[in-house]
């Protein structure tokens, strides 16, 4: 094992607040260092080192991040975007032989979270509560004739992310014209609760559920957690220790709940850290310090439920200033 | 006069940036006084001193606005959301009656820059290029039919905000669904071109136009420019300067652009501070120093274009942590 304990971050994009976190649990131990595909990248400028890489689909990718993993001396890596989860875990054992542990689930698992039919097939099957969801027109038709679902309906991309082009249909007509309005689409109820964020991390020694973090998202912007309120529930930390062991699931995970009327509902899974992170560790939830002892070989011990409730977050904007760049 | 500058800006939100500027330039002189309705506002916790109020069409909202102005010795009020503006211009003797000065345009100029289809008017007969906009779906058909307008097009909500309920259609039959979801929908010309934001300020003694700043909007985020570079054009200050004087628009100024091949449209304004403001604070268009003196009686000198070129500026998120609210 090298000295050091050398991060990299890939795709930091906007999450200058988790970066701060690593950067503090890293210091006086390793350096911190980001990539991502463009140089406007706020998150970039908070590492101790940053570089500028292609896109992830750029066929090169992986050995531009693997050059800069023997460079910087690396000893693991994590990616905060959804579709490089999967190319991460798929290269892991390509990372292992050079030293370097990708904190990521297992490839297939990562796939299935992408795919929310497959997501709700997953929960069926498993006895979790997921909103009803359609792939198909005549299979919502079926539905709404068998009163099994009514209006109105979310219609959104089966592999999407970041709620983008979601949308609400409320009767038949604007359904099918923003069904068809894009390839693969799914129908799904539309649930009236209280949207939770929870902040998961399972063990990549032991796998254990060490941490379950509920916040309740009191308001959303950009398809992220912009407001939010730390909550505890002792039947929501059962099903999430249930559901992210059955899955499979390790490291650092986001979950999306629907609270209706106290029957949780699975909206989500992201393998990855949530846009809302932040208020997790600020009320005690240390995954960067749970990623760095399982690196040094240490199992965390479990501590669900050890935060404090009731203290809220609020996000707002600051700046990087940046001269022709 | 009182003695000291002691400003309130209602309805803060987030622009915690902002409100950092005011405080700056505030320092040794006057106090900071924000309110807005919710305590999860986190620019609230920015200003000297900060009032939870009802929301603006509460009947008792002016009372208890002026209340907090007589109590805080406040020589002057802004608000940050357009809703507020002509309610502020409305009351805006009332406040002076009180020692306040209401920096915000006229009543009946806050009001037409609302409403999508009236600016449209306003600029087709004032000789300022703006999309072509229809607000029945006759109009519409008729355009299609004498190829004013082809696919795709956007609908949104006459006295929308914030890109909120914007849809792009791209054939008859979205484009009908999605005018017929909601009243008072107008359908506009879709502009394949550059997206610039603009921040003027027109000194509210002289009534002249004393800074045009100009950025690129990189990257959007929630309506907002989330990422953007300043840049110049002498052409597009003319233009600007002529809008702004035409309207009769007075204070900070924050008018949207499109760059379609070297022709300027215009697409909005908003007779108020900007969210992509910052930026152009850090360039040196200094607005809360321009209130500041024409609060005390001093005229600015027009500075049009004075700043620096080819500056970028990445927002991103911090937190503000707040226990038991």
């Amino acid at each position: 094992m090298k000295d050091n304990i050398n991060i990299l971050i890939t795709s930091v994009g906007r999450r200058t607040q988790l970066l701060k976190y690593f950067k503090k649990e890293l210091k006086g131990i390793g350096n911190l260092v980001a990539v991502d595909c463009s140089n406007l990248a706020p998150a970039l400028y908070i590492a101790d080192k940053h570089y500028i890489v292609p896109r992830i689909n750029d066929p090169n990718y992986i050995n531009i991040i693997k050059d800069i993993c023997r460079k910087e001396e690396i000893i693991a890596i994590l990616s905060l975007i959804d579709p490089e989860l999967s190319l991460l875990a798929k290269h892991s054992k390509e990372f292992k032989d050079i030293g370097v542990t990708a904190v990521v689930s297992p490839r297939e698992v990562c796939e299935l979270w992408l795919d929310k039919y497959d997501t709700s097939i997953f929960c069926h099957d498993n006895g979790f509560k997921f909103p009803k969801t359609y792939n198909t027109f005549i299979d919502f038709e079926n539905a709404l004739k068998n009163k099994e679902i009514d209006f109105p309906v979310f219609i959104k991309p089966q592999n999407g992310s970041a709620s983008l082009n979601i949308n609400k249909a409320n009767n038949m007509k604007q359904a099918k014209v923003i069904f068809e309005s894009s390839e693969d689409m799914i129908i799904q109820e539309f649930l009236n609760g209280q949207e939770l964020g929870i902040d998961v991390y399972v063990d990549m020694i032991s796998r254990k559920v060490v941490s379950i973090f509920i916040k309740e998202k009191t308001v959303m912007r950009a398809g992220e957690t912009d407001k939010g309120r730390s909550i505890k529930s002792n039947t929501l930390f059962k099903i999430i220790k249930e559901l992210v062991t059955k899955a499979g699931l390790i490291g650092p995970i986001d979950v999306d709940v629907f609270d209706v009327n106290g029957e949780y509902y699975i909206s989500e899974i992201n393998p990855r850290f949530g846009g809302g992170y932040p208020l997790a560790y600020e009320c005690g939830a240390n995954f960067p310090k749970y990623i760095i002892n399982n690196l040094k070989g240490i199992e965390n011990q479990p501590e669900i439920g050890k935060y404090e409730e009731n203290v809220y977050m609020m996000k707002h904007d600051t700046l990087i200033i940046k001269k022709d760049l």
